[in-house]
């Protein structure tokens, strides 16, 4: 049984779902959805574009849509839209709203009939699990996330609004000490400055003032004043020839104790080195597809997080070759 | 809703899923019953200990017993057995016959509409999650499984029936240059050799010939003939002092690539270090009985692995709670 995917919203995430879904052996691209003019989107594979104002038409054409617009403001609004019509999965990603768009994604799943996997990926997502398995085996101890050495997009973003500034590229860091410290077992309190440092690699405009760009850099509230930040001026052909990658990672560490009186100390750790952020997220949001399309076949419907999803449905092997090879 | 659990044997994992169970405030430990005396079996908690043999009257009073026995002669028979009157979950981990055992306890749990987990721990276990999860987010890659610094205990006490031995610990030690390897992503060809020392501590008997003990151990088929094996002779009191414990641990690897030509490399790792082997596996089964008891509730009957339980079912925390605070 081939999987039919759709992917809805075609940029770096985008590309990586196609790479992940053409390369499956079990699914089949339907094709790109898109907002802009179809006829403007070339996509990297044979996959023919749509404009996403169409997608109804495809109703009995797609089993999964993967939605791959932006948190802020596309996912809230898509998720439920394309639930009443169609099993979806997101990477829906801002921690302190999942609540919410997991009861908005709820209700129109549930009468649609359909099921809509929300937040799926590294973060929320594979590090999620971690966090969760990690808390089950270790109920008593204390959970540490670190993110990169990686790019961290929202910041680039964030530097490329200062006015003066051509074009950045944000490294988030995390400091080798504070991994050192969670990974110790003595359970130290972090703050976030201890946690990561911030690197920002910045093209000026000519004849920008240079040091009120770095000082908007560095005091900006949310985004950098927090952390320990250095800003690095360099020209857009050195940003292009060794910035122009999306590597992202890090680590979930939990530090917990067992025994009768808590003698004894265990440390779990899940670790991610990716060169692309979009393309590896892209390949566990067709793997989530997968667990989707298989969770509709068997009559569920409603919003799940990967936290609800038997990891066997993920894999293309069967539960027999799971329990004889993976076990 | 408080789970009644029991505990099948009491070795050192059955006192491992006491101390787990005494300590989650979701569960009450019913007792451990043994073929032992149950009159001779002092609990490390205040615990009742009945006759295994009396299991059967019980049928009312426990939700889940957890099996804690051997995997060589003990669970191939103990699981499928029980599993005819109680949801069961065990740790059977000779991987060569899990698909046997598997179609054993479901069978028996069928039959008896209850749930028989098997295979729970950490490998099989939480490295059987981490190996499925990677492989279905890196589709094209390799694992590599790593185990060390830590006892085994089978080895152990291959070497104590070696005629002159009269006590004896083995480390199974990870190769850090094969580790280096398997994270550097070219994906090298390990062998068994290349990946794994054997480290023997070694009490003799007064008079025993060492040599031959020492070429016992090393030609050992199985057991050490395919490693590089080192044998240290010691004293009982530094045996005692220094070597008592059973820390374990290991490492998860999976070097693969995404992009629409594997352009891009990834490294997923999950790592654990243990200062107690049975009891971060007794605390990991005490969380599978919490799963298994929530699976029987809704109604579930037959085997499974911990492939085919929703992640969230196995921490005390609600849905909510988890989307809330862990995703």
């Amino acid at each position: 049984m081939t999987i039919r995917v759709a992917i809805a919203g075609y940029g770096n995430l985008g590309r990586g779902v196609e790479a992940a879904v053409t390369n499956a052996p079990d699914m089949e691209l339907v094709g790109i959805f898109t907002r802009r003019d179809p006829k403007l989107v070339n996509t990297a594979t044979s996959a023919p574009s749509y404009a996403l104002d169409d997608i109804a038409s495809f109703a009995n054409k797609i089993d999964v849509v993967v939605i791959c617009g932006g948190s802020a403001t596309d996912l809230p609004v898509q998720t439920p839209e394309l639930a009443k019509s169609f099993t979806v999965v997101d990477s829906f990603d801002t921690h302190a709203n999942i609540p919410a768009h997991f009861a908005n994604v709820d209700a129109a799943a549930r009468e649609a009939k359909t099921i809509g996997v929300i937040s799926c990926g590294w973060d929320p997502g594979l590090f999620s699990l971690a966090r969760l398995y990690a808390s089950a085996a270790l109920p008593e101890g204390a959970d540490y996330t670190f993110w990169g050495r990686g790019v961290s997009q929202g910041h680039s973003d964030a530097i490329r609004r200062i006015p003066g500034v051509a074009d950045a590229r944000q490294y988030t860091v995390p400091v080798e000490a504070a991994v050192q410290a969670a990974r110790s077992g003595s359970n130290p309190e972090l703050t976030t400055r201890q946690k990561h440092t911030r690197e920002c690699f910045v093209v000026a405009e000519e004849g920008a003032d240079l040091a009120a760009i770095e000082k908007a850099i560095v005091t900006m509230p949310n985004y950098f004043a927090d952390y320990d930040t250095t800003v690095t001026f360099i020209s857009q052909e050195e940003l292009n020839a060794n910035h122009a990658g999306l590597p992202h990672g890090g680590t979930v560490i939990r530090s917990g104790r067992t025994g009768f009186n808590n003698e004894f100390a265990d440390t779990i750790e899940f670790s991610l080195a990716l060169d692309s952020n979009p393309f590896f997220t892209g390949s566990v949001l067709a793997s989530v597809a997968r667990a989707a399309y298989r969770m509709h076949e068997d009559g569920q419907v409603g919003a799940r997080t990967m936290f609800d999803i038997p990891p066997a449905l993920l894999s293309p092997l069967s539960a027999e070759e799971l329990r004889a090879h993976l076990m």
